[in-house]
């Protein structure tokens, strides 16, 4: 776009948006040049709309002039889906940041985009409600990034991600006209379910300006309890046990060797030396039945003779056991400057063959690789670490990587659990979907989007910066 | 499609699934020309095919012979989804009826889309594992024509719908080529969700060939009680307040007085002649928990007032409550010939306001509306009766469904929670939908079906023939 084309731009946009909303400051641009993928792609200005009538508008005067569009929420996402990575404008929903309305009867909530997904579940609590998806980012990301990006947590296992908590959008399309999807009850069939369709799509196909989401009766109460293992298959058995005995923990979170080592280290808890996993376990519910799963988990660990079993009986000391899990990623600042965070997820049964996986690659490429995660659901952080000024330790790592990919869809996984494609994972799209995967939803994009204005390059392109860390 | 035409055709289809396979008798072809919406549309053959290759290979013989596709399970649908309103193939799935696994460790069956829902039900609690999804047809109708349906059923309040359970599919798109959607992993977002976009695609989008469906922990045991009002607006308070009591039913079955009255007249159970709502409601969990449930919804409905509030103490007890609702069905089989069953959704505080309005629009209209269904979603079935012969009756019903869809849309709702749209519902998606929403389903059927092979003239199109009971 050239400088006179962009100064005319900027001149419409104020006009819709009002003069303070439109950012054209290369210096205030660079601001929305990144997100916590560590990639870059400065946009040429940044607009802030306040309601689903501006950013239609914006949506318009985007096919209009054929200028990207980058929408964007707190800018937490983890793959670079919020990079303006082929320059045009960043649309930040930061400014639509209202509750609208929480309906107790109905249990739902009415929020637009830009509501801070911590706040959400204040609200909630408040009224005995519980909005139950909790991405490490809650406290800062926003709801509507939590769905565009299908944004998951350790209560999946028994309290599944956000996708399940949507009830309907109000979605200005990539042509810049504005529909409702889905419903405010929990059943509907009218149609095809756009509302699903658009959770996960990364900003591609839609900008969410209004969201309807679902609520549940809060738990009355928690129990917590950590599981020391001197092997790793004896912790994920003890996972699978578990669950075979019809008790599903709202979190069931794994920390391997490695982990438990840096964790160890950095916070001088004098773990044993032959801790080989971790278990951290949370039930919720009743206090009566959650004294039962208590009970259970307790005696079905101890069939597998653990080193340790720790149950917290107060706040304090419920904080006490999160504090290794919680330590996790500033202790891992601590050994290294850079990292590859992949959010893989296997079959719960396959666990621990990743993590045996890993190990092998670790040795063979010369990396510390430290897995941890959701053992519930089989979604494992696994961090490659890296030192950000070594180019040949990067090139051992994107083999390792792509190995690792492979593996995972050998055993039945996903190469993302949680974090999407954005940039980082966007060569990778096809080893999951096929070609044919691929084509059809490549087809929807374009008849949804036919000049391509909305988040272009996601998803679909290899557009990737190959340094990640 | 000329008589030679069709003969060329039906000659490649046997050699693609094998003579027996193919039915062109057009006595045969009957048999396939109607579902449970009494609308009719005879294919002119009909194909069985044994697998995913033959079905992909019978669809791009029909792209290529431009030959309309109709696929259909056991052709239990309530709107005429699976009529063959434009001649060509009916594609038959019942011969693909394998379950071909059941992961315990992982809590999730692989099946064919042939499988009839109770059979995979019956399969997964002989392994303490539960498929939650049960709409009424559950015992004949297929799981492929669950998912192509979104179908529901009463125990969506607890454990959600169809869709809630559907992990991965192996699709044949319309254009023949196959893709896999999902993952078997419950966290996954790798690229647009097209398992949930496919799922209550009503077979226009694509067919499902192999289903990856979740299980979760069967519950240990089930209670029921049948809790009888004197005030309709009484039963719909003592719903919401029972979920706020933090209990979640698995069941709140309403019955409005005109069912009871029908229903009272059919089995002579002697009900008060005042009861104006019934509620049978069931609970499910570990014992204790279910017995605390028992406790907190009988002191929430005695709170106000009812007539009578009965507990089940046995199986034979429980057997004697659901006597009732489920002789809703052939009770109003003997007062009427025909019926127009509407399965509207609001949102669950306006379901009095709902029931309420039914009654005046058949005082307006001078018909019989009969109200039931499951309160805790707010899906309430609402059953206009006819007179076969009647044809200033049915033009009324007609005219009264048209308030109705109105009504239900101004208090929050759906005009369709389980059934889908199919033909009878077609010229109504727009009401709910406006135009922007039709447009861009259509644009997406359009991307994945540009010849329009596969169930043309569903969902969109309003080829409905305008007499449904």
């Amino acid at each position: 776009m050239t400088v006179s084309d962009m100064t005319a731009l900027i001149k419409e946009l104020r006009h819709i948006v009002g003069e303070p909303n439109v950012l054209a400051d290369p210096e205030d641009c660079q601001c929305y040049g990144f997100d916590a993928s560590r990639l870059k792609g400065c946009p040429e200005c940044v607009v802030f709309p306040a309601n689903t009538q501006e950013v239609a508008a914006i949506i318009r005067l985007a096919n209009r002039n054929r200028t990207p569009v980058f929408p964007r929420g707190a800018g937490s996402g983890m793959v670079g889906g919020a990079i303006a990575n082929r320059r045009g404008l960043a649309l930040v929903l930061t400014r639509m940041n209202q509750i609208f309305e929480i309906d107790a009867d109905n249990m739902l909530a009415v929020v637009q985009p830009g509501v801070v997904t911590a706040m959400l579940q204040e609200r909630a609590r408040q009224l005995g409600l519980f909005y139950p998806p909790d991405p490490a980012s809650l406290k800062f990301s926003t709801l509507g990034g939590n769905v565009a990006m299908g944004a998951g947590g350790p209560r999946a296992l028994k309290y599944g991600v956000t996708r399940d908590y949507v009830l309907s959008l109000q979605v200005v399309l990539p042509t810049g006209s504005q529909i409702r999807t889905g419903t405010r009850t929990a059943k509907g069939v009218v149609g095809y379910d756009l509302t699903r369709l658009m959770v996960g799509s990364e900003g591609t196909l839609g900008i969410f300006t209004e969201l309807v989401l679902r609520l549940i009766p809060a738990p009355q109460c928690t129990r917590t309890l950590s599981v020391l293992f001197a092997d790793l298959d004896e912790a994920c058995r003890a996972v699978n046990a578990i669950l075979k005995q019809r008790v599903v923990p709202s979190t069931i979170e794994l920390m391997d060797r490695e982990t438990l080592r840096v964790v160890d280290r950095y916070l001088q808890l004098g773990l044993p030396a032959e801790a080989e996993a971790m278990l951290l376990i949370e039930v919720d519910g009743r206090p009566s039945e959650v004294d039962q799963d208590l009970r259970t988990i307790e005696q079905t660990c101890n069939r597998s003779t653990p080193m340790e079993l720790r149950i917290a009986h107060t706040e304090a000391e419920r904080e006490l056991l999160w504090r290794a899990r919680r330590s996790v990623s500033p202790a891992l600042g601590k050994i290294s400057s850079g990292k590859i965070n992949e959010d893989v997820t296997v079959p719960r049964s396959e666990i621990a063959a990743l993590i045996q996986f890993t190990r092998t690659l670790a040795r063979k490429h010369h990396l510390t690789i430290v897995c941890f995660g959701h053992a519930g659901d089989g979604n494992i952080h696994t961090n490659i670490m890296l030192d950000r000024d070594n180019q040949d330790e990067l090139t051992r790592a994107e083999h390792a990587v792509e190995e690792l990919f492979c593996r995972v869809l050998e055993l039945g996984g996903t190469i993302s659990g949680e974090h999407g494609i954005g940039i980082a994972k966007s060569p990778f799209l096809e080893w999951e979907l096929g070609s044919e995967g691929v084509a059809a939803m490549w087809r929807i994009k374009q008849a949804l989007d036919p000049l391509d204005i909305l988040n272009p390059g996601k998803m679909f392109q290899p557009d990737r910066a190959f340094f990640r860390p």
